[in-house]
């Protein structure tokens, strides 16, 4: 008898089921000008106004204005779509300048664009691997699937340390014969922990051994460093890094990926990876948005300094009832759940009792055991935003039942 | 020593250039309303227009006025970005609506949208495999890039069948056990010849053995069928086709990918893929832009009209020269050129001396010795266009003492 598709995909649905991490996704509609607001759209045909507090546009900047407006008019000047792939007639003038602009950003000679942040990573990780004969890269453990995408499609050996953990990482390239290509790839940001790695120290250690280094800072660009340049530039570690992986989907505020190097590993990347070579170039339009977006935060520190003034309020708030908000040196906010049927029904109940909105992160986007909610206070938050979530939290997890951590003791005041 | 990363990069890059294959981006902008003129950025900062020839904006649709007002409509609605992955804030109603709108254009339950046609191909291919236990596919030879990268990305058995070759797959297919699960892997229009796959006799086999059928209607969709459904749906077996996979980029106008089948299928490949899963949803902006293109396309059919005059009319008047075009039963006119230097040449010569733009199309596009001229003439491109173009190649081809075609023998009238 032929196989039946249809039940492999019904057993391979049950699967994610009876795991409690079968994903409905929200379907929303943001309110331009009045950013966190947005309308979700029920299953039952009606609407209701709800504030975001999940959402990776960190500062923003996809409803900034002067953003929107760039965007509008490259749609007036050129159109919707780039109509080719970079090489046949889909390079616009707008790809080249924002190329020339995350260059100087990065302070490299080169960038290149991508259509997303996950294939900046795929294409560029599995070309190097492939270009640098008995390559082996070094990958932190909790670096992102996209990541680990790309060094599965490079094929080369692949050894992982502990994350953030330079001294496995000195005793990895230590073993390895000095004239062997390697790879240190890790992240600056890890978003769903919020800790920052010691990139200085990691690129020291990487370059004492004769390594390559690899940083994604897709959750630290435009929010870290004086123009927005991300850990890296904040660090002053930026000519350590080799290659230097980031986004224009979070806090640029709209879509895309890139990366940006030596004039040669960028030319390398472009005329050898399969994933950049044969896809459409991003939209121009999208590509205007991103251009402007990165210049305002490359100009000014204001929409930096207030968000983490944002993140620093809401841990304070948080940790002040006793709710278990994880350590992090980020603008990323995690509260410990532990559990995934808990982590859903509180964000359910967030959402249909108080209009708030953030999505319960469960395996596999996080280790089982670790489920979690994630807050991403923005500038735009304030101080009411977060008094009126700490509230509906403190409720919740009195109803639920949930462990708190211990409080601090009272201040005895003198 | 430790390795010279610079020099190896050096040295991959002189390969490309040494096989005459190093791709120079053309530096373009598109004049909105103006389509197929575009205005070109040359190497000592002048400009000048051009005619495009070589856009896969087949119709022109990334420039028509509706979906360029849906685009900007959207902008001021929502903004730039979705904000987050489609689990965590990024799915808006737009995408829920254009989701809907794939589905029916492809008589299927449902659709799924990814950032490109690429990722599409990409994402559910690996995750059709891997769900799949003891999966073997059966791959077109000319199947696309991304469907390649699908395929290995699923690590299952894979068998490749000679180019539309219906005999050889049926006799690969009839060495299979029964049980097995087998996916039927194929284009409809490939690109690059212009040839259309035998849909109707591929899937009767596939059906016949038990195996999945997917296809890949990138260069279809809105080009062929009473709705653009694609060329399925001109030959009226869309029901034999279990996955659809079409892209928003090419006759659509805007960008992004897609895939329809039944909602199970699309369900676990939106459960299951990790280029789905972990990457940013497509802008709102494009999607809205998507949606408001495919219902225009559904509505008429003078568009389509139009471009299959265009693409015949071009056909005939190369032939009429004895220039060698390829047979192409569909919209795409490739001129044989078989040689990767002088391909190069025409295409500069024609974009230095006649203002018109047309990229050469080397390996590793095509295979060596088949390099060509690859022209798409879209329902813009006037009378006035094709003769000159056609006047140029001909000079072109008197002046590098290129091969033509044996003219047909002159009509002798009565």
């Amino acid at each position: 008898m032929s196989f039946d598709y249809q039940a492999a995909f019904t057993k391979a649905l049950g699967a994610v089921h009876s795991e409690g991490r079968y994903r409905v996704f929200a379907d929303l509609e943001r309110v331009r000008g009045r950013f966190p607001a947005a309308v979700i759209h029920k299953d039952d045909g009606t609407t209701e106004e709800v504030t975001v507090w999940c959402s990776n546009d960190y500062l923003g900047m996809g409803q900034n204005e002067e953003v929107l407006d760039a965007m509008k008019a490259a749609t007036d000047h050129v159109g919707a779509g780039a109509g080719g792939t970079r090489n046949i007639a889909g390079t616009t003038h707008y790809h080249v300048r924002l190329e020339e602009e995350l260059a100087s950003l990065h302070q490299k000679e080169a960038a290149l664009l991508f259509t997303s942040g996950y294939i900046a990573n795929e294409a560029t990780l599995s070309t190097l691997a492939k270009l640098l004969p008995n390559c082996v890269i070094l990958s932190d453990e909790l670096n992102h699937a996209s990541m680990i995408q790309g060094i599965k499609g490079g094929r080369c050996a692949k050894l992982i340390w502990r994350h953030n953990d330079v001294e496995h990482l000195e005793e990895l390239l230590s073993a390895l014969p000095v004239s062997q290509p390697k790879i240190v790839a890790f992240e600056s940001v890890y978003s769903m922990d919020g800790d920052i790695a010691p990139i200085e120290e990691i690129c020291r250690i990487a370059k004492k051994y004769g390594a390559l280094t690899y940083l994604d800072e897709v959750h630290g660009v435009g929010l870290y460093g004086e123009h927005g340049g991300g850990v890296a530039e904040r660090d002053g570690v930026l000519d350590m890094v080799d290659c230097i992986e980031g986004t224009l989907g979070k806090a640029i505020g709209v879509m895309g990926g890139y990366i940006a190097g030596s004039a040669e590993l960028v030319d390398a990347v472009r005329s050898y990876a399969s994933s950049f070579i044969f896809t459409t170039a991003l939209s121009p339009v999208l590509v205007a948005g991103a251009l402007k977006s990165v210049q305002l935060l490359k100009a000014g520190q204001d929409l930096r300094a207030r968000h983490q003034d944002r993140a620093a309020k809401l841990k304070a708030a948080l940790a002040e009832q006793g709710l278990p908000v994880m350590e992090s040196e980020s603008h990323i906010v995690p509260l410990m759940v532990g559990d995934p049927v808990h982590c859903k029904g509180i964000s359910d109940r967030l959402l249909n009792d108080f209009g708030i909105y953030v999505q319960p992160i469960n395996y596999p986007t996080v280790p089982k055991g670790t489920e979690r909610l994630r807050f991403s206070p923005s500038p735009l938050h304030t101080d009411e935003h977060i008094a009126y979530l700490v509230h509906a939290l403190d409720a919740l997890w009195t109803e639920c039942k949930l462990a708190r951590e211990e409080q601090p003791a009272p201040q005895v005041v003198a």
